[in-house]
């Protein structure tokens, strides 16, 4: 049995911290309690989100623009999954029983996706309507709102095709480590000529784990995020929670969902029980009931 | 036959060069040609340095404060091995002719290092005697010179002692890979209670990398530079090459040589010769000479 565990901002990062590394760090050591009865089993994969820590580097880059020259946000989703790979790797080695290694991985999209025209993908620090008017102003911004937390800095989401060190990530799964991979969706590029080019974007990371998994044939991709489970209907009368889904309801449930949050996650989950695997969407702290069957939202053919 | 090939910092950023990734992706395109020849051998490690690249992230770090918290030291440690080890994967996958990975890494010192007093360690751009008095006075760093070169913040750089992820580096490398492992000298960490903890450092990557090849049990460690050969008697009427050494023997000339530049390469070059190794010190442009005897300076027993 091969799990890929798509581990969400809220291992990292919760409403009213900072983001400092000393708090993320706290973060993961709180969830690392939660994730153990993950390395019962011999081969765990661990991916992750970027978009708090993606929004802050690219913030630093502009800051110090007049006194170091800028990266390119391909470069700074590189330099998060280094940021938050380093932290994992610190925190949940010891609670894994295993060697724990973070591998920088390339996720290759295509040139000509429609995303690139459409920015969607929120990341960075919350804001108001207010300061979201004046940072569009100002700084050229296209900002997006989460409905309920405010506004956020968006950038461009294309579909990941392609996980370029995909062999890599099962030699090491084959050596005994649990590779990190696939850091904040994968580093996005496109192929021309031979090569491999950095795109500005940032690739949804749940839909980047489920590639991973079926390339991998992993048996179960668990997401975990927020909430014990998908709900039906949210916010309405006939809100329900939902347990169990084939792959072809979940895709039916999608577009209720919300963008840029559970919807995406719906969606990967379909993925991966369209190839054959099981997804579970659950919250951080509820994996190993999730794991018996006793929570979260199952989606498998 | 496994060879450590430690990249100087001229394979990404040469004088005048402002350091965009789009220079530094071109100074590796320049150097994959002469890099080449290597990966005729099967078994081949890439290590690099980060010293401008470590300077210039902590200097985001510290403009973007007042907006987003800046990481310490370590984890920009970390975020340049994934900038670096990205554009190295993207320029020198082609002509590797197999596939190239970024593994990060960290490196194990002593908390009681001596060197945590003394920063001796140059990062960062290049500052005028004047300049480095202003930003020694308003930014509190300590400052060093590079004779004929200019002031470089200066950070603390403690001896290496263990390459934490070893066992995964090689499993890459016996899968067919070209590991890129211990980027800037590695993640600095000590080990206490059980765990990994980040350190204010930049460990010396030809120490690292001398370290990494040891215990790999490589035959060869190239140390590819800006110079053809070490010199003895450097500027003075005595000047000489130096084109072979015994370990003892480099252990002897290391003073004589320029700390934080010559002699930590001569230093490591001795220590993979006690180790039972070779090590080869010459310019990135004259590898295939130098793996065919005719360049650069050869430290054996």
């Amino acid at each position: 049995m091969t799990t890929v565990v798509a581990l969400g901002g809220n291992a990292l990062i919760q409403a009213g911290d900072r983001g400092t590394a000393a708090e993320q760090a706290g973060r993961l050591r709180e969830a690392a309690a939660s994730l153990a009865p993950l390395f019962d089993e011999p081969r765990v994969v661990i991916t992750h989100g970027n978009g708090p820590q993606v929004g802050n580097e690219l913030l630093r880059q502009e800051r110090a623009a007049d006194e170091v020259p800028p990266l390119p946000l391909y470069l700074a989703v590189a330099q998060t999954q280094a940021e938050i790979g380093a932290l994992i790797e610190t925190e949940l080695g010891p609670v894994a029983g295993r060697p724990v290694a973070c591998l920088l991985t390339h996720v290759v999209v295509a040139e000509n996706d429609p995303a690139f025209g459409r920015p969607t993908k929120p990341i960075g620090p919350f804001y108001s309507a207010e300061q979201a008017g004046v940072l569009e102003h100002q700084r050229g911004w296209p900002l997006v709102e989460e409905p309920g937390r405010g506004w956020r800095r968006a950038v461009a989401s294309p579909s990941p095709l392609e996980v370029v060190e995909l062999e890599q990530v099962r030699a090491l799964l084959d050596a005994g480590a649990v590779p990190i991979a696939c850091g904040g969706g994968g580093i996005p590029v496109v192929r021309r000529d031979g090569r491999l080019h950095g795109v500005e974007a940032v690739i949804d990371k749940d839909r980047a784990s489920a590639l991973l998994a079926a390339a991998l044939g992993a048996e179960r991709l668990l997401i975990l995020t927020d909430v014990p489970s998908v709900k039906r209907g949210f916010g309405t009368p006939a809100e329900e929670v939902v347990r169990e889904l084939t792959a072809g309801e979940a895709e039916a449930l999608a577009p209720e969902l919300a963008e840029g949050s559970m919807r995406p996650k719906i969606e990967a989950a379909a993925a991966m029980a369209r190839a054959g695997g099981e997804a579970i969407i659950t919250a951080l702290d509820r994996v190993e009931d999730a794991l018996a069957g006793r929570a979260g939202t199952r989606v498998a053919d």
